[in-house]
């Protein structure tokens, strides 16, 4: 159970003060990995600097990565966060409700922060398996990044130092992001193959598919039983006679 | 139980971007009243007002006093912060201990932080009866004062709002048991005929994927989804020839 192996990662900041503010606020509260996704501003620029104060040394260490997905290689746990509910069948939780889960193992994991005028879109919020909203008044419930980022912060600092009662050893097992899309890929090529998707309903259905195994908390061993699945759909396929068509 | 009685104490802030964080978050979380005790900086000037964004009518009810002891005027329940231990005989106190106390009554209370350089002197801390410190790392446990405001704006939001809305709606949509041991059926009919599962091995392997599905908190909606890939299975299994025979 430990701080350092949770990456906060920024997609498109654009404020270097805010990129200063979390810097700081992260090493009030013990985590060390940031991560910018194409970043919109200079992270060691003036104004980051003297917000970061005495955590110079964690914008000195900042990861600059081209896409999400980069930046999530190799996490096995990933909370996104999102200023409103939106069309997701997964349900919105606390930070106090989602982020223990991160602290669940010594692997690595990570939460999402989306620019500051727009969030996280559908497509990068699909890559998490949990998504966290602030609690915050309607009236105004947009929070400054930095701000969401200390609270969150603040919240995993305190799971880390209240003994966790689930257990530890079935989260140990949970498939890594890098085996979560190999599956996702071999499963869409199956349906696409064998006529359940089409190229253009491809993109929503996958979207649902995912989603539904984002939520599910597979282990390794239960995505390499569900590729056997399709392993098995592909075999029969061989057999087809040549004048298969799809179904209309 | 009402946010609107507490007021949000600044006793000489020197940052105007930090005024401006603070009137935005407050509003984020429901707090209307923010008293600045001799502010070293202009609380309506530019940078304050770009970082209230859409919470400027905080900024502009702004009260500034002299003194603590007029910011606290009428107060019943009085909270300090402090950085640090001091030689105080009352216990220090997490956010999430002490801040409920302030909704106990709809009487006027007060959350007191100190300046951005020094924190709160003895005699200031000596107007509370209650005294609280945000739990941060030793290696850095000096906060930013709009983020110090933020944790505490985001606990005492919380306060008021227990139990909270979320996560509510979410479990009336989970699949119910028939419409999960239809699926199970369908799923152990369709493997079964595909040469995936065979008699004998069936029971083990459908255990391994009732587990998986169990633990997914499965939506009616997402078994229909998965029931919809059965029934192309199905569909292709009428086009195979008839000498078509199992993998062995």
């Amino acid at each position: 159970m430990s701080l350092a192996q949770i990456r906060i990662i920024l997609v498109e900041p654009t404020g270097p003060l805010n990129v200063g503010s979390v810097a700081r606020v992260m090493k009030n509260m013990g985590l060390q990995q940031l991560i910018l996704v194409n970043p919109h501003c200079d992270p060691f620029g003036k104004e980051a600097r003297l917000m970061a104060v005495h955590a110079l040394n964690i914008l000195e260490q900042v990861q600059q990565v081209g896409s999400l997905p980069e930046a999530l290689q190799g996490c096995q746990q990933t909370i996104a966060t999102t200023a409103r509910p939106r069309s997701l069948s997964t349900p919105l939780e606390t930070p106090r409700q989602a982020l223990p889960w991160l602290l669940n193992s010594n692997l690595p994991s990570a939460l999402i922060f989306g620019p500051e005028d727009r969030g996280l879109s559908n497509e990068e919020l699909n890559y998490a398996q949990r998504f966290l909203c602030i609690p915050a008044s309607p009236v105004y419930p947009s929070l400054n990044l930095a701000q969401s980022v200390a609270i969150c912060a603040y919240e995993l600092y305190q799971a880390s130092k209240i003994p966790l009662e689930f257990s530890s050893d079935s989260s140990t097992k949970l498939a890594s992001f890098d085996v979560l899309e190999g599956y996702y890929h071999h499963l869409e090529a199956v349906l696409l193959k064998m006529g359940y998707l089409f190229p253009h309903t491809a993109k929503a259905k996958m979207e649902k598919l995912r989603r539904l195994y984002n939520h599910s908390n597979l282990s390794a061993e239960e995505v390499a039983l569900l590729r056997g699945i399709l392993g098995q759909i592909n075999f029969i396929w061989q057999h087809l006679p040549d004048n298969y068509s799809r179904k209309s």
